[in-house]
C-alpha cells in the first residue's frame, strides 16, 4: 500500500461522503479562471462541511506530508487554486455562515460566502461591504481574503485587507488559531491578519472572517471624462484627487472604448477615458470639481450625473470592458501596478510591447490605484500569434518592475507568475518570506511551490 | 576574555567614535518614557551614523549572541526600547536622511527623522504627513513604524501602518531587505511591510522608510459637543460617522475637563465632552451636519468653527489632558482599544476599578477608534497606592481584552504589558508569533524576551 493509499482510505473513513474521487467528477475542481496557468491531477476533492472537516483534512494529510490546493468559488486570475498532481483539493465553499453585527458594524462569514451576497445582508443593515472586485457576484471572501482582491472603489476605501478585522484559521498540523480584534487599532503582536490576507493559500485555512462594514453611501454621481492621451488623464486623475475623494476613478483606452463601442453600440468617443464615481455626502459638489479639475487639466469632454442609476449606466462601459475585448480575439489578462504617477511610463512600455510583438494590447483598469489590466489580443489561430502574445504579456510585467511596481495588484502570484516573484522581490526577502512560510506550515503541505 | 570583552573590542573596532561605554554617558539610554517599565544596564550604546553602521553592529551581535535594543527618540510608552542587561543599544537617530517626491506623493527617509518635521516638509509642497502621535513633535519615524503609532487622526486616515508603503530593514544577521513598494496596491508575496510594523524592534532594524503624502486639507472646522454621559457621546460618534468623516473625534471624561480646568482657566463644562474635526473639501458643511447630528443625540451643547486656528485653540484642551492629569498626583497613562460600541462598557469597567481600588481615572482618548488612554492618578506618598494604582491598571487592561479588545491600541507591548500579550491572543499565536521572529532573528538577538 502506497503513502497515498493511507492517504485516501483515511480522508474518506473520518469524511465518508464529502470526499471525492472519481476523476470525471473532479474535473470541475482542478483550475480556477486563470485559463492559461497550468493544473495539476488532484488524489482528492474534500468539500468540506465545516471548520471541523478542515481541521480533519489538515491534521490527516499533514500526517502524509500530503498537499493541500484550498478552492473557494474557483474565480481566481492567477491559478493560486489550481490543482497540483497528487494533491487534496480542500473545498471551503459551503462554509457559508453569515452573521451581520449591525452595531458593531461587522460582519463574521464563513470562507463560501459570495461578496455580492454579504454587501447585500449588510445593506439591509444601512451599510455596506467595501471591496467590490469584477467578481463580486461569483466570488467567495476566502478568495477575497487569500488574494487580498481589490476591485473600483479601493481609491477611496482600500482593498480587502484594510477590511479585513479578524480571521479564523486552520493550521497545516490542524490548531486552529484566531488572529485580529473587531477594534480599530491594535499593537498587541504581530499583524498575523495581514500576513494571511494575500498569502493565497499557502499558510493557512480561513474558516471565518470578521469584516469591517461601513454606513452605505447616501448616494453617488459619476462623471465620464474624455482626454487626447492617457497621460493626460493620469495628470488630470493627480489634480482630481486634491479636490476629491472619488469611490472610483477608472481608466479605458482608446482600443477599449473602441471594443466597447463594437459591442454594445454605445456611441463613446474613442479616446482615452475616464469614469469617476463620488460617493460622500457631498458627491454632487464632489463630482462638480472633478469636472471642473478635469476640464482645467485637457479633458477634451465631460459629461457628469448625480442620478445613481444614470451613473451605473456609465459605469456599464467599464465593467463590458473585457468581455468587449473578449470578443476580438483570444485573451491574455494582465493585472500590473505602478505608482500612480508612472502610469503614463507604464503606458508607452505596453504600447512599445504591443507594437514589438505585433499584438492589440487593450488597456483599462483603476488609474487611482496605478493598477491596470492590460489584456493582449491575438488571433490563437495564426502561427506563433500565442508565443508572441506570451512574449508581449512578459515584457508588460517586467516593466511593471521596472517602473517601481508590482506584477500584481489585485489578482496574485498564484501559479501563474511564480517565476516574477523573485525577480520583484529579490533573493533574500523571497527566502524569509519561504521561512515565514515554514513557520506556519513547518512540512510544507498547503500550495506547496506556489510563491515561496 | 569573556565572550562581551570580545564583542566589545570588535564594536570599538569596527565603529571608532561611535561606541559610548562610559556608564554615566550610557544613562540616557537606559530607558524610553515608559517611566514604569524596568530597564537594565547595556554593555555600549553604538550611536550609528548611517545604515552600514547598521549592518556591522547586527552583524558582529550576531557572531555573539549578543542582545541588540533598538532605539530611536526615545519617546516610547511602553518600555521597548528600554536597555536589556548586557546589550547593545542601537541608536538609530542620527539616520536622518529626507527626501520628498512631490509627484509621487512619496517620502523617504531615515528612521530618525522626526514626524513634525517630515510633515513639515511635506507642507512645503502642499501635501501632508498623517500619522499624528501626540509625541509627533519629539518623536521619529523609526519608532513611529516600531510602535505603530496612531494619533488623532486615525478616525479617517488609519495609522502608521496605512501610510508605510516600503522599507529598508536591517536583519539580525547583517543581511539588508527591502520590503513593499510605493504603489497602493500588490498582493506579490507576503506582507513584511505590514508585519515589520509595529513590531517594536523585535524583526530587524528599519533604516529607510518610504511613506505615503497626501494633498494638504483646504482648511478644518471644530466642534465641542457636551453630553450627560460618556454612553450618550458614543452613541452620538456612532450616528456622526454615518453622516461625516471627521479627521479626528477625541473624547474626554468630566475627570479630565475638570483638571484641564484646573491647569488653563479655560471654563469649560464639566461633563463628557467630544471634540470632533473635520478637514474634507466640505469640511463647514460637515460640521454642521455633525452639529445636527449631535442635538439629535441628546448633545446638552454644542460650539463649532469654521475657522482652523480657533478650532486649533479648541483643540489645546485635548492637547493638554494628560498634562493636566498629572498635576494631580502620580499618573500611571493606559492605551486599551475595544469595538467602538463597547466604549460605554469599558467605561463603566473603569469607573468600578477606580472605584474598587480608590484611585481617581481620567480618561481621554480616541473615541472614534475605541482608543481610550485612562490615565490613573494616585498620591504616590501615601502607603499602598501605588499598588492599589497597578491593581486599577491590571483590572482595565484585562477588561479590554473581556470586551473583545486589545491591551494596546497605539503604545505597544514594550516591556511593560508582555505578560498581557498571551492572554489577549493565546498561547498558540504567541507561539506562531515567535516562530515568526525567529524567521526573521535565528539567534534571537534583536529585543529578546519581549513580546514573542
Amino acid at each position: 500500500m502506497s503513502l497515498a493509499d493511507g492517504l485516501l482510505e483515511e480522508l474518506v473513513d473520518a469524511l465518508a461522503g464529502r470526499v471525492i474521487t472519481e476523476p470525471t467528477s473532479m474535473e470541475a475542481y482542478r483550475r480556477d479562471q486563470c485559463l492559461v496557468a497550468v493544473a495539476g491531477r488532484p488524489l482528492a476533492v474534500v468539500r468540506a462541511g465545516d471548520a471541523a472537516d478542515v481541521v480533519t483534512v489538515l491534521t490527516i494529510a499533514d500526517q502524509h506530508a500530503a498537499p493541500v490546493v484550498i478552492r473557494g468559488a474557483g474565480t481566481g486570475l492567477a491559478g493560486a487554486a489550481n490543482a497540483l498532481d497528487g494533491c487534496i483539493v480542500l473545498d471551503v465553499s459551503r462554509l457559508t455562515a453569515l452573521t451581520i453585527d449591525p452595531v458593531a458594524r461587522t460582519a463574521t462569514v464563513g470562507p463560501g460566502v459570495l461578496n455580492a451576497d454579504l454587501d447585500a445582508a449588510a445593506r439591509e443593515h444601512g451599510l455596506f461591504y467595501a471591496p467590490d472586485p469584477g467578481s463580486r457576484a461569483i466570488s467567495s471572501i476566502g478568495g477575497n481574503i487569500a488574494t487580498n482582491a481589490g476591485g473600483m472603489c479601493c481609491a477611496k476605501y482600500g482593498v480587502t485587507a484594510d477590511h479585513t478585522l479578524a480571521l479564523t484559521v486552520v493550521l497545516a498540523g490542524g490548531e486552529t488559531i484566531r488572529t485580529g480584534r473587531a477594534t480599530h487599532k491594535d499593537v498587541a503582536g504581530l499583524d498575523l491578519t495581514r500576513l494571511v490576507v494575500g498569502s493565497e493559500g499557502t499558510l493557512g485555512v480561513v474558516v471565518e472572517a470578521t469584516v469591517r462594514l461601513l454606513p452605505a453611501s447616501p448616494g453617488t454621481a459619476t462623471a465620464a471624462l474624455t482626454f487626447p492621451t492617457v497621460a493626460a488623464a493620469v495628470e488630470a486623475v493627480l489634480a482630481i484627487e486634491r479636490v476629491a475623494r472619488p469611490s472610483a476613478v477608472e481608466l479605458m483606452d482608446e482600443t477599449t472604448v473602441r471594443a466597447v463601442n463594437l459591442m454594445t453600440r454605445m456611441g463613446l468617443d474613442e479616446v482615452p477615458t475616464l469614469l469617476v464615481v463620488t460617493d460622500g455626502s457631498d458627491h454632487a459638489a464632489e463630482i462638480a470639481a472633478v469636472v471642473e479639475v478635469a476640464a482645467a487639466h485637457g479633458a477634451l469632454a465631460a459629461f457628469h450625473t448625480d442620478d445613481t442609476d444614470e451613473g451605473t449606466a456609465l459605469m456599464e462601459a467599464r465593467r463590458v470592458a473585457l468581455t468587449a475585448l473578449e470578443r476580438l480575439g483570444t485573451t491574455l489578462l494582465d493585472d500590473v501596478c505602478v505608482p500612480i504617477h508612472r502610469l503614463p511610463d507604464l503606458e508607452a512600455r505596453i504600447a512599445k510591447a504591443a507594437a514589438e510583438h505585433g499584438v492589440t494590447v487593450g488597456v483599462f483598469g483603476h488609474a487611482a490605484d496605478g493598477n491596470l489590466h492590460p489584456t493582449i489580443v491575438y488571433d490563437a489561430t495564426e502561427a506563433g500569434a500565442a508565443e508572441r502574445a506570451y512574449a508581449c504579456f512578459d515584457q508588460i510585467v517586467l516593466a511593471a518592475i521596472d517602473l517601481g511596481g508590482t506584477v500584481s495588484g489585485e489578482h496574485g502570484i498564484g501559479s501563474l507568475k511564480i517565476d516574477y516573484l523573485e525577480r520583484q522581490v529579490g533573493a533574500a526577502e523571497r527566502a524569509l518570506m519561504h521561512r515565514i512560510k515554514t513557520a506556519f506550515d513547518p512540512s510544507g503541505i498547503l500550495n506547496p511551490g506556489r510563491g515561496y
